[in-house]
């Protein structure tokens, strides 16, 4: 089955907003079988609507529409799909009761605007929005079937996995596709084609596909494949995966789209491990990183971000000697916060970054992007500088990803802590 | 004039890469005044790239297309620009001396893969890429111009600024479109927008249009409009945004796509004050928001993220038999971790949070997406209590917002902190 994905919002096209709602709903529907042909982002116009709906490529059978059911003035989807699909609004009593009760229950005053949510095409099946006051609208017209949902990544992703997938699954029978993603830290995408060329050709004639995915610190690998037979695809592409992981072991962190944070948090909790930072240029990101995890309090205790000398000489004690003779962006200072943090905090492992994270602050001996990292355990301490590159961000999250990188490889016995 | 931009990349279909690059372009070529028509993704795939560039709406006469220029397999872009503009590729020379000092000067072996990125097409305008291997292309057939640039971020927009902007300055004139954007935090759309109806229904007779872009915590309301007479529009619609931030004083903290962050930064920076904060359920996302600008050492000097009730105690001196007696969530502590921080990190401001961030920890006393926040300064504290909602990651988005907020307002003046 092939598909189109429409969003609809001059937010996008301004570039004020960026479409997460396209890159969510092809991965659901890529797990399924289902094949994005094409994404499209229009002008929340009538004549914009009307041409995309016009021109969907003739091979689509799905059409999922998001964006412009808001309650405010910008919004006119709903009467232009009333005039394409031939059919006119209704108010809708049950719906009309359901936003009621979303506004009595948070305490909130009704508006105008939004009982007018409740006035909905008459031929359209009505696809309730749990977690909003925007349906979901299902049409069917020269046998393609088009999904119209509100543009708020939460509500759309309640209406779609809710409303939108069990109605496809009751009236389709999908092809198995298997996809399976290796993410790979601390090797950039050339480095590592290199290494595994000839794993890479040996994929030819089992007909499996790979994908290079690179973004800062990370490389995915990803291999599809896809038939009949699922349990044979899954086997073979299982088993190439696995080749992977014994060519290039110290670089490999996890499978399927895991983040680093994530499989570190696993390792964690499977250890038993407490873990606490001591952050200079990071800023508190391994902090935030951590602790986008649910049930962090498991395993992360503290953090202490000492962006100043001063505090870290009050909180983490370095040595003032220390911080003068071989600055702050050191192996001495580094270190001291590493073993500081994990002392005081009390926790199995401790992580340090110290550097400069840009754009000003770098000399000849220590330029922008220069980051020492430490890690500290009952086994002792191991630092390592690393030089990124000139971008702010781009340096924070790479020594973030980094500083997580050490922990993972320490957990998963590739890394050593000397004393 | 109008502009297409067109994706390429497997990686979007698939849902794991989300296309940032054209809300950034987007973004760059309105301020100009070239408006977007419609931005497309398509498949890394001859037939779906050569059929994207024959499906060109024929009013733009923009096209520009990122992605597909890799060094690995999986690009094929460069193959069919030349099919498309009936041209072959050719060793460029000078493109070739300037990958291989990219990868000297890095101090990396180059790869045959590396150099085949100075094939390149005959007929093409080489535009330089600084930040990495490969080059941008601009093309002209039927009327129309076609840019090709790599997908990594930071390189297309390095091509994007100095190559393909000061190129079509020189071609043509642009007319101008002014957009003003007021940044809310705080308050919902709905109630924005009623509170702001008649502010709203004046702008019709001024030709502006207005546009609402809500995102977790924070309602964007952008004013738009288009002319000949640029210091006209500009006066217009700056007069109406002087307007909105009458009736709205204690919402706005900006204007034009400030973040909070950033706004609170200029405060603090302009007010010759420090900050520190002690985190608990925002595990140090204040902190990373905070060190995300450059420049950040001038004001922020620290953090202790308290994630543990014994961090709690030991680091910042939160009363046991207070975390006993009230819980961690509670005025009582997050009073405490406010002061405790301001006094041992020596700043002007302490901004402390406690919560439930979820999706665990909720009690029917306290449930998931309740938070406390304080701020403590030469004044005093002020602590408040919020009720967000049943996401975590929406949950510390918003209370981190919600605690830089009441810094701003403190900075403002529209906040008073008693003692």
């Amino acid at each position: 089955m092939f598909t189109e994905l429409i969003t609809i919002g001059d937010e996008i096209l301004i570039g004020q907003t960026i479409d997460t709602n396209s890159a969510w709903m092809a991965k659901e529907l890529n797990a399924m079988g289902i094949s994005i042909q094409q994404i499209r982002s229009i002008k929340d116009e009538r004549s914009a609507i009307l041409d995309a709906l016009h021109t969907v490529p003739s091979d689509c059978q799905l059409v999922l529409i998001t964006g412009g059911l808001g309650p405010t003035k910008d919004d006119i989807t709903k009467h232009v799909l009333c005039e394409y699909f031939e059919t006119k609004l209704i108010r809708n009593e049950e719906v009309l009761e359901r936003i009621e009760t979303y506004f009595k229950q948070r305490g909130r005053a009704i508006l105008e605007s939004n009982r007018k949510q409740a006035d909905l095409p008459e031929d359209a099946i009505i696809l309730d929005n749990y977690l909003g006051t925007a349906s979901g609208m299902w049409f069917e017209k020269n046998n393609k079937i088009y999904v119209s949902m509100p543009g708020v990544p939460y509500e759309m992703k309640g209406i779609f996995s809710q409303e939108v997938i069990p109605r496809l699954k009751e009236k389709f029978q999908f092809p198995f596709v298997y996809h399976k993603t290796m993410m790979t830290e601390g090797i950039g995408e050339s480095f590592l084609v290199e290494i595994i060329k000839e794993w890479e050709n040996s994929l030819i004639e089992e007909h499996i596909s790979v994908a290079y995915l690179p973004s800062p610190g990370i490389v995915k690998v990803r291999l599809t494949a896809s038939g009949t037979e699922a349990s044979d695809i899954k086997r073979k592409v299982d088993q190439k995966a696995n080749e992977l992981r014994k060519i290039v072991p110290t670089y490999i962190f996890g499978e399927d789209d895991i983040s680093l944070e994530r499989a570190v948090a696993e390792k964690l909790l499977h250890a038993n491990f407490t873990i606490s930072t001591a952050e200079s240029c990071t800023g508190g990101n391994i902090a935030q990183l951590l602790t986008s995890i649910p049930g962090s309090s498991n395993y992360f205790l503290g953090s202490i971000v000492s962006y100043s000398n001063e505090v870290k000489e009050s909180e983490l004690g370095v040595k003032k000697e220390d911080l003068t003779n071989y600055g702050a962006v050191s192996e001495k200072v580094v270190v001291q916060m590493a073993k500081s943090v994990r002392e005081s905090l009390k926790t199995d492992i401790g992580i340090a970054t110290s550097g400069v994270a840009g754009p000003d602050g770098g000399t000849e001996d220590k330029p922008v992007g220069m980051v020492w990292i430490a890690i500290s355990s009952k086994d002792g301490v191991y630092a390592k500088k690393y030089q990124f590159e000139n971008d702010r961000h781009r340096n924070i999250r790479r020594a973030s990803l980094a500083a997580l990188s050490l922990v993972y490889r320490y957990l998963n016995g590739t890394l050593e802590i000397g004393s």
